[in-house]
């Protein structure tokens, strides 16, 4: 059975429209996106200043997979991963809009764009969610990236 | 312009069908696991041993974007990325198909499934590649992510 605590949320308590914003932002310190791409991307355009100047931005640039694995972060803080059970089943549509540069301050903001029970099991459901990473300060934002995710969220038992 | 040096592969290079496998694999160790997790997915069924007991897998698992932050390493060290200006764009289709554990060894495996010019830029061009990460030995591997790669290529200068 798939049960969550008292105080999460159940697929029932999310409605298509509803936005969750991350309560907090994530500084992309030069050190951070050395410590990161050292170990998931150790390409010299993330690595090295010379290289990053040579190279297709023309300045030091984070790994992609660094803003995704941010914007994983800034979710998991907020409401929508209050339950403690939203489980990742996939990602669709996922594009990097802009280079994030050392200094950027990301934020993240999903919508749920579909909620959906199981068709075989009455435990759990779906919910489609687009999910917006953004730099800059509120009112002049800007996305870097953005996604689509699927995730498995539990049911409210009906007794 | 978009030029690589002498060693780098350009577009024209890459074909339809090509498969190119990581050349070594990455351990995802518990404390691995744990490392990523804190910074990046700090869920207690990536952290707590007896909370992911009591969740959705019933054992400790890495984080879904940790799989795939190590897909990129296992990707960025392979030929796929010898000319070090391979840029992603964006990525569709991403599926977690199993869950990763603790000493599970991660490979990954780039199949091109397109490959196509700039319409508006002479010096680029797109390739779609297929990449799906795999543990176990070779002959039983098991697939447990797979996603379809959009990336920016240079492309050779016809003088």
């Amino acid at each position: 059975m798939y049960r969550v605590g008292m105080s999460g949320r159940y697929l029932e308590d999310f409605s298509v429209g509803e936005v969750i914003d991350s309560p907090e932002d994530y500084e992309m310190t030069p050190e951070r996106i050395a410590d990161f791409a050292r170990e998931y991307d150790p390409q010299p355009i993330h690595l090295d200043q010379s290289a990053a100047e040579r190279g297709f931005f023309g300045e030091m640039t984070a790994s992609g997979w660094h803003t995704l694995s941010v914007t994983m972060r800034l979710m998991v803080r907020s409401p929508l991963f209050a339950s403690g059970e939203v489980i990742g089943v996939g990602v669709d549509k996922m594009a990097w809009l802009a280079a994030v540069l050392p200094g950027d301050r990301l934020r993240a903001r999903a919508e749920v764009l579909a909620v959906r029970p199981s068709a075989s099991r009455p435990d759990r459901g779906f919910m489609n969610i687009r999910c917006t990473t953004l730099r800059g300060e509120p009112g002049q934002e800007e996305a870097v990236a953005t996604q689509d995710w699927t995730v498995l969220v539990p049911r409210r038992q009906s007794g």
